[in-house]
């Protein structure tokens, strides 16, 4: 999201102003969400309350006697210059308008162009390359076809994206032993075993842009590979001999494997809502995002607020992650994605554009999503009716604003930490995941 | 085995006596195969040797100069009664024999008919119903699929052996407190998830007598419960906080997926050797009864050899278990067996009764096995045949003749602990595993 501002207080002397430096598709909708709040504001934007006030969102809704309104309430000074353009945008103020009430959300850093993983992963480059020959080393076996299949996968150019996440969180706390390194490889491991496992259940065919494991060795090496990588990673847990990260990874291990049969049993099932989907990926997604960012500082002797603003961070970065990834199984270029565009069409899973979709569509729409990822009656149209319907519908884009709105999450649970490399590098990275759809 | 004799010095004014009352199937190459070790009488048992000399058992073959030879050895009084009845049975005492030389077994007590493992569960009882309570509630989950599919194997009447072998072994050390009890269930529960991943790779359809659980909810299914089991095996193990515990345990989960990988590696070749058959078995199950059994020791401040003892009590007794079953898929009853008999042949799976058969086989039959084993090529009458060869060549026999062996060297594990209730109830275990195929 980068910069959400909303003024809305008439004292100011200004129209309401709705900014999202992230254009396009700037609206009050979208500012109101990356602000996590709803703003009754019914003239500009009549469906945004409406969206807001979904079940499972209830609390990030913020009443008019929680704003604080001032009369004197200023629009600080760097805005000003920008207030013109805005208010051109925006066109006259309505002639009958309610009167508004407003907040504003913390006004960030002009995003770094192109920072992505990349000040990330030189900060930590050093740990990364120990981390990368752990990997290689403990995926090794006399048994031939475990490294085959292992390297298949680790070698395939993944962003080792939940490791330097690992690394990181350590950093950034201060952490000075060895321990981290193991955890990180731990990490990757389970990552690993996961996708493994994901792509027989899914029946994929591709991954990370190459044939999948399971294509090429089987179900069954898949399903035995994984089972030895989550082996080698507990191995490597207890050798650093952390129990209270033991107890964070186990029970990361238990809740992802929860959420993929919790997906499993709402696969081909229209009538997800978008509160059950998101039970799902906090438990397939965000809880390795979140154990990731947590052992770093679990190892240290550190105030435990902090362990569980990183616990936060990481969880709400990896909600962010798989909703971009979601919408870009619809729209993303498939060298990009690493698979091909459709694949969750074509393996029924209801997603949350197409939560969006059903939910806004018409019954006639709602038929063609009941016979394509119910029925499973695909053509080779289907997935053009499909991104046309989700297009109409800005689902694509409205995931995308979902996105946007826990990668802010993200963003403020490291606030309580001193400005740092590591923090930043952090910070970076929530834009990285949160603009992969751009 | 049970009691093994072999009296082979003619000084004693005796002919040569082999005698294992475990008949039928009683021969000279019987009984030294329970004793360990080889002999050289060619004129009694020319095969005797060369079987024995197998790469795998050199290390078991003793020689001549390593005997005790002694002219005053003496037939203990107890067997006096039974040598006319032997000696008949054998007949004259060839014409030209060779020297001989020989050796004594352990003369054990006689089996406890029907021993099995009541005695076990008795002593455990109160553990064990804690066991079970903590295995119904750990396999709980608000997500409804997991208690179902895991409640099928779980409630299915399982003999819970490794479980109650893991108390057992804490008993024996005189462990104290309560750490077994979970110990217990996760042993279980890693087991339970080799089951669920197992029929996946096998494809199998039956298990424990009912349908397999992929059977009834779908391969995903039984890939995804089984990871969210070792996921709560894991957590289980980290609420105990024994970081031995944990490094056994997950060890043991590395080299039991690296078994099963091996496995399949092997898979539907017909060339496979007896020493990789074994290979295979002592990770894919040995492994987890030898963990099973170490843990509760690993939990007390006792010597190490009482840890390695049971380690070794476990790996053997898991060895002649895998070997009983292997023999009992070509002729047990399927109510017994809890699968079908003929899975494997079905399957192409590769097991030791298969391995004999082949070795022993003309041209034409291993033409047979290659044929249904490697190219899957199964009609009505495949099992017959195979059976029948299997037969001929005594391959069930000598299958059960070595898990005999093994169930020796778990009983001579023991022999370092004065005698009590749990040793009796382990060593009767052992009685349990090797006679299943009576």
């Amino acid at each position: 999201m980068a910069k959400a501002v909303v003024f809305q207080n008439p004292a100011c002397g200004e129209e309401p102003v709705f900014a999202d430096h992230d254009a396009p598709g700037q609206n009050a909708k979208r500012a109101l969400d990356d602000a996590h709040m709803a703003v009754e504001h019914h003239i500009r934007d009549a469906g945004a309350v409406e969206q807001r006030t979904d079940k499972r969102q209830q609390n990030h809704i913020v009443a008019a006697n929680q704003l604080l309104h001032r009369h004197t309430f200023r629009v600080p000074a760097s805005i000003l210059p920008l207030l013109p353009a805005l208010r051109a945008a925006y066109g006259p103020r309505p002639a009958k308008m309610e009167r508004p009430l407003g907040v504003v959300v913390p006004l960030e850093e002009p995003r770094r162009e192109g920072a992505g993983i990349q000040a990330l992963s030189d900060l930590v480059a050093a740990d990364l390359e120990r981390v990368n020959a752990l990997i290689l080393s403990r995926a090794g076996s006399e048994v031939q076809m475990i490294p085959e299949v292992a390297n298949h996968l680790i070698s395939s150019g993944g962003k080792r994206l939940r490791p330097l996440l690992t690394l990181a969180a350590a950093k950034l706390v201060g952490y000075g032993g060895e321990g981290h390194v193991r955890l990180a490889a731990a990490v990757e491991f389970m990552h690993t075993a996961t996708l493994l496992h994901d792509d027989v259940v899914d029946e994929s065919e591709m991954r990370r842009g190459k044939l999948a494991p399971r294509m090429m060795w089987g179900n069954q090496a898949s399903v035995l590979v994984g089972d030895f990588l989550l082996g080698q990673a507990f191995k490597m847990m207890v050798e650093v001999g952390s129990l209270p990260c033991l107890d964070i990874l186990s029970t990361a291990a238990t809740v992802i494997a929860e959420g993929e049969v919790m997906q499993l049993a709402a696969a081909k099932n229209i009538a997800t809502t978008e509160d059950e989907y998101l039970a799902v990926i906090r438990a397939k997604t965000a809880a390795l995002f979140a154990a990731a960012c947590e052992v770093g500082p679990a190892l240290v002797q550190r105030p435990k607020a902090e362990q569980a603003a990183c616990r936060s961070y990481g969880a709400n970065l990896g909600i962010a992650f798989q909703l971009v990834d979601d919408a870009l199984d619809y729209g993303g270029r498939e060298a990009k994605l690493g698979k091909k565009v459709g694949d969750d069409l074509r393996e029924g899973k209801i997603t949350l554009p197409v939560i969006f979709a059903v939910r806004r569509g018409t019954p006639g729409e709602r038929e063609f999503w009941k016979r394509t990822l119910e029925a499973g009656e695909i053509d080779d149209s289907s997935l053009e009716i499909a991104i046309d319907l989700l297009v109409r519908h800005g689902a694509i884009d409205e995931t995308l604003a979902r996105a946007r709105h826990y990668g802010a999450i993200a963003r403020d649970a490291l606030a309580l930490f001193p400005d740092s490399s590591p923090k930043t590098a952090m910070l970076d990275v929530v834009d990285f995941v949160t603009s992969r759809a751009h």
